[in-house]
């Protein structure tokens, strides 16, 4: 499989998309013709910074408004079209995409069109270069994928192909399988791009929504494989125009855009990567802070009993049923305030998770760790939460649990009390600005997880993003979201959910020892009470604790929230009768009593 | 004419909304539900606070997906409005909006929804409470406002009325002409929003894109003018979800929405504020700056020569042609670096252009001038550059150019010379983040400029949004834009544009006098040979100078750039034949030009 990508995908100028893309490990690159103009390296200097970079130049783009033209333009852009040659021999490229005309005085003549675009791949020729001819999907007379192979075929010129694009096939609700009747050596090229499913205008959905394959809606696996399947033999190319790409960091998207890649040569079973090793469930959530008094003090309140030390680091394990809590006072220095820095899931084969890891790009962290000390493999996340790869207490390997052990006044671990948290229900990570859809790509990706819909969170100060990755028995969910608008990296909230069969005892048991609830607005209650005839001493009781209720056509949810202590705050969840959400029609109330108690509290 | 918004169109809290809204001065408002669910005051606080503010509460809203349901369903729904209509009570709300049910279950039977909104209108009128029904443009349903009308009609209750909402109206492409039908005392509520012009879903469009009347493509003011026409009596009422408001600060975001109404009234002939003064070209422009040498040198490099001094303040007159930039080493304590800190216009009523600015809610800036000095009125644009209305040499009233008087070394003014810059063509001024619409909206509104579309030009690091407000003859031409991502202040940058009639000479002289224009890399100048088959000895200059080339349907447009000082650069440009654009298609090129030249010069 030889991987590329246009440069019109990433942000920055030419010479650092090319150091991108090289180091992420594309194989070669699309010239987009804008970057090329409004570079200061001339086309050889490009030439030999790709030789450099090992990148092949695998397509120079894009040529417009040539075809079916009257005849007094057509000197004039063949004319155009032998500088645009002169500039592909000296960057050393020998394939133009010529997209089909959107020009007003184009003509609607296929014939004329193959007429045109023969002597253009005449001219080619002469050049070395061969012509791969695309249907834009909102061309003036040709826009769909068929019409222009017909005026190829037409054309019959063997420096004239066709170029196919996912998103211009696919976003016109095209039919795919017509792919199949296009021989695959006039296939020249195969475009690809994701994107969300919506009704817009094409060309406002091409310029500003598209996505890398798998982050959006379309089926850009089984187009790829249709037209291997024809015999295309050429490079799986990425080009994609996205309002967000083109502000992030040229370096971490390129390295996401290769991950999509790979994603998809799996899908289509181009390449064999070792297969996601499935969670079944939370190892544990680790928390780093300098000062871990305050979180001790949650902890406890919640129920929690400290029941180890690490042997050779300053890290505690606190328990509670089947959840456990690192606290890590070691390796804080580099985040401000307590926050959320690494998850540990259940795998039941560690070392296959972290090969697929690897194979997908994800960092490995490297361990500092005692020569006692039982293995444990982590990944870095797109927002550097370390992601642990743990086999809790199984027989047949050291467990990572063995490194704790008991001081004087912690206790033994215990069963889960009656009215105490069960487990870790899900985790809740708020994503830099850029990395929303880069960090559920990763996640389903590395762990086999599903994502959810994206919805829109009202939050008094803008419309916040999220979105939930899950295994298909919920055993670990990871709740995603992203700010209404770009702010420090420190104020990005995290948040653990913990899974109770009894909030009501739990949320009072917690209250009752100290611990700070988010207080909820009155208002709220009523309207609970309008839509729901909840009995009085019901309803006194969510008002008291803050608890809050949703319900979804399975079952019911009832949830609650602790203070905030740095970045962190924990939530108290209950699900009832298989009830699968994370409350989202509550997220506006949240918010907002998260908002006025930081103003306050 | 009575004004109102809905708090669900601004940010933050309940509580800072309403304070927002009521220092900009509108009548009423209207309590959009989740706003009083998230806040911490109760519905009798919210009351009182209204009352302190001087807030008329107009509006309740919504009650949702209430009418047309099965028999078992219709019973909870009265249960849930009686609980609605206790908290109106406490709220001192009379009106409640319904909307046209989405729910699943409703069924499409018009003359049950009737009968289920006579039920509900019974029920209101016992709490003194009336009922305006409204379809959303998706209600299941019922989604055109006749349709909502004939239900209204068929159950024919005093309590019940229509509510017309220009959105869901206009983004149908419904005929509003068909309100004349409905009696004036039937339309119980109007609610306003513009958006612009675009094909996508409906939901989409006005969950995210609405905007304020005067900013979109809708004919807000027509509806409004037949609505009147149909004798509707109540107030007029923004009602505007959009993703930028929901981010900006509520108290700018009140004063730019009160504007757009303001301006609306206006059109529909509801109110008579002072007429624009439209003004003929520019006076000035006026450069702050701490340390004028950089700038002394550019101007002097530019051709300009200083004429005189401020005789009360440290202000410097530069002048060549009828352009003049003033140097102001007096205020700049405030920004930092060189900026554009203010700009005068040619007003031919001074007095009535202030007049209509203060009617319109700009900020008068108060002057400290001395006894002898002209009067020179000033206002604050959204952006705070000020903006001066100039009546200059003008012989019934003293000229601001008096208070200018020549100092040894100063030259007398002289015409323009052969080759030199005539007068300043444009300026163009990077808003803070969230102003862009509302800047277009203060242009137009305060000086009767127009404005052009939107475009969205590629910086190296994202899309920039621009657009351009001018006279009609082009005398005075403003181009707005906003930066990819948000970011400070002093990032922001500005531009004059110097009008020449042979740029070539004049960007000659200005290097040769030392201005450091911007290079232009040699690949541009390749694809302008490309397209426009240039002489060599053209090619050569334009290559030399960095002179850009742009093309209209009527002329020819040529166009370079100095280097960067402080926030501040100069364009030199030459409008040939009638061109009338600000070369857009080089944007790219000039952008990453400026992105180069900043890490290496």
């Amino acid at each position: 499989m030889r991987t590329s990508i246009a440069t019109v995908s990433l942000s920055g100028p030419l010479s650092e998309k090319l150091t991108a893309v090289a180091a992420a490990g594309f194989d070669g690159v699309e010239i987009f013709e804008n970057d090329l103009l409004t570079a200061p390296l001339s086309p050889e200097e490009v030439r030999l910074r790709c030789a450099d970079l090992g990148l092949r130049i695998e397509l120079y783009q894009p040529f417009r408004d040539f075809e079916a033209v009257p005849a007094d333009r057509l000197d004039r852009n063949l004319r155009r079209a032998e500088r645009k040659f002169d500039v592909m021999e000296r960057l050393g490229a020998d394939l133009l995409l010529v997209c089909s005309s959107v020009a007003p005085e184009a003509l609607d003549d296929d014939a004329l069109a193959a007429e045109h675009l023969r002597l253009l791949a005449e001219r080619a020729e002469e050049h070395g270069i061969r012509i791969a001819y695309e249907a834009l999907a909102w061309g003036r007379h040709i826009s769909t994928y068929d019409h222009a192979w017909r005026v190829v075929e037409m054309a019959d010129h063997p420096a004239l192909g066709t170029c196919l694009d996912s998103f211009h096939i696919l976003s016109r609700g095209s039919d795919p399988a017509g792919i199949a009747e296009i021989p695959g050596e006039k296939i020249f090229f195969l475009q690809l791009a994701d994107a969300p499913l919506m009704a817009m205008d094409v060309l406002r959905w091409s310029r500003h929504h598209r996505c890398f394959p798998g982050q959006g809606g379309f089926d850009v696996a089984g187009l790829v494989s249709t037209a291997l399947r024809a015999g295309y033999r050429g490079p799986l190319s990425l080009e994609v125009f996205n309002d967000v790409f083109r502000q992030a960091g040229a370096a971490t998207t390129a390295v996401d855009a290769l991950r999509s890649l790979l994603l998809l040569g799996e899908s289509a079973g181009l390449t064999s990567p070792p297969a996601p090793s499935v969670p079944t469930g939370f190892a544990f959530a680790e928390l780093a802070t300098t000062d871990s008094e305050p979180l001790r003090g949650m902890l406890g309140a919640l129920g929690f009993s400290r029941t180890g030390r690490h042997t050779s680091k300053p890290v505690e394990l606190w328990e509670q049923g089947e959840a456990r809590i690192l606290l890590n006072t070691g390796s804080a220095d580099r985040r401000s305030g307590p926050a959320l820095a690494a998850v540990g899931v259940e795998t039941p084969d560690p070392g296959r998770a972290v090969r697929r890891a690897e194979a997908m790009l994800a960092p490995v962290v490297p361990r500092r760790r005692a020569a006692r000390d039982a293995p444990l493999d982590a990944v870095a996340a797109p927002d550097a939460t370390e992601l642990f790869f743990c086999r809790t207490d199984a027989p047949d390997q050291p467990s990572w649990t063995r490194d704790f052990a008991a001081v004087p006044g912690d206790v033994v671990p215990a069963d889960a009390v009656p009215g105490g948290v069960r487990r870790i229900d899900h985790i809740a990570l708020t994503q830099p600005w850029h990395q929303y859809d880069e960090a559920a790509l990763f996640y389903t990706c590395l762990l086999g997880l599903a994502a959810d819909d994206s919805l829109d969170l009202a939050d008094p100060y803008g419309l916040r993003r999220s979105r939930a990755v899950a295994t298909q028995d919920g055993g670990v969910r990871v709740v995603l979201n992203i700010a209404p608008a770009p702010g420090p990296d420190d104020h990005r909230l995290q948040h653990i959910a913990l899974a109770t069969d009894d909030l009501l005892t739990t949320a009072r048991r917690a209250r009752d020892r100290g611990a700070a609830l988010l207080p909820i607005p009155a208002n709220y209650y009523d309207d609970l009470y309008a839509r729901h005839a909840l009995d009085a001493e019901t309803l006194a009781a969510y008002t008291e604790l803050g608890i809050l209720h949703d319900r979804d056509e399975k079952g019911e949810f009832l949830h609650c929230y602790t203070a905030t202590v740095g970045r962190v705050f924990f939530e108290l969840v209950q699900r009832v009768d298989g009830y699968q959400g994370y409350g989202a029609r509550n997220a506006p109330v949240r918010l907002a009593a998260q908002h006025a108690h930081q103003h306050t509290g």
